[in-house]
């Protein structure tokens, strides 16, 4: 079962389908699909919002509208609410990476609200007390005042991250082996002198050098042929100069 | 020295003017100043630009424009590429949290570069052979692409939270001392035997439920207080009724 499906995103009160339509992209990119309006106050047309989405018009599409917020997340198991302002009643918040292995355990067991407040007012404190969960976006501290399909992408991120299925891609070739290096090295060594570049008092110096420069991160076993060809054909050049 | 104020966003063969500024204000959300555009190739004229950019007009206004990548990065101690694509030159790549901590070391040593491509074909391999770093943000397989103003959001949201600098607002009160907590255990169950909520010989399986309660992470001072004035308030309107 994929915790993500449980996620459901609650917009309240948006003011522009613009926003709407970004947010249905990023939650597209972290794998969210469900998104339901509360009190949507939307003040033009969708054109700007399909245009936004671009290819994921099918979460627009599929979005649930609700007269209120109530409404919205009457069936969730929690409730998380966004929340930029300070406040009394908005100190035990958290941040997105914080909370997310618990809201994904949380949307094992049904659908998890994650609610974003207005674009000018945010939440009211009356939706803030229907919360189970608050969490706030790190941010500097110069503008707080974070666009709100960016609020929801940076916190479905959090979720997918955290969710930790996606595979980064691997490269092909695996690291050199030592005695691979090592040949290398020597056959490196070989040329440098073949070609003049050394001589061999001065041989262990440089190696060092290049044993530095072949020892910044992995060294696959494709750099190590790269670099072995080169010493070959530098010594053939020289033969047949 | 803050490192982030050796960040620079480079932005190339950008298309629309809306992903400029709204970048803009990710970045000041997330702390970074320096932004410069490398062979723009703006399709539409400033005014979405300068709407989307919100308070964040500054940013906008001190960019740089240079006619090539080259220009944008010449003086920089590291080059870091983001790429959506794999290919056999971009296998390399790590996560934008994997590279956050080495990238802001490199920092505090000079300019470091955030690169990002063209909305509709990203950065080309002559311009990937220039990273020193390769970034990919983890993205739905399902859907790779993502606007280029949430890619900026994303990579400098992990900068800056790698930073570390951030305050979450703590709570003011403290968690209430042990003691308090079972001064309020006391009173509570003094409450409901008096409101005949339970029996004497219920106490101790009801007063377990209620410790349960009560223990659901940090329970503060003024949680305890506000209770303890609920099971006051209730033995008086009992004795008063």
């Amino acid at each position: 079962m994929n915790p993500l499906d449980n996620i459901r995103v609650v917009l309240v009160g948006t003011l522009y389908t613009g926003n709407v339509g970004s947010a249905c992209r990023a939650m597209a990119n972290m794998g969210l699909h469900n998104l339901v309006l509360a009190a949507p106050n939307l003040q033009n047309d969708w054109e700007e919002g399909e245009r936004l989405a671009v290819h994921a018009t099918d979460i627009l599409k599929n979005r649930r509208e609700t007269a209120t917020f109530e409404e919205a997340v009457a069936d969730c198991v929690a409730v998380v609410g966004t929340t930029a302002r300070s406040g009394l009643y908005r100190q035990h918040v958290r941040t997105p990476r914080e909370s997310a292995d618990e809201i994904l355990a949380l949307a094992a067991e049904g659908p998890v609200a994650i609610v974003f407040g207005r674009e000018d007012k945010g939440l009211t404190n009356e939706e803030i007390a229907q919360c189970t969960h608050l969490v706030r976006i790190p941010v500097d501290e110069g503008y707080t005042s974070i666009n709100l399909s960016q609020a929801v992408l940076i916190t479905a991120y959090e979720l997918f991250t955290a969710k930790g299925d996606y595979q980064m891609p691997h490269e092909k070739a695996p690291p050199a082996p030592q005695a691979q290096k090592m040949q290398l090295m020597k056959n490196w060594a070989e040329m440098l002198e073949t070609i003049g570049f050394m001589e061999s008092v001065q041989r262990e110096h440089f190696m060092q050098g290049f044993h530095r420069v072949f020892s910044r991160g992995v060294f696959t076993k494709d750099d190590a042929a790269l670099m072995l060809g080169v010493a070959r054909q530098a010594i053939w050049a020289k033969n047949h100069g």
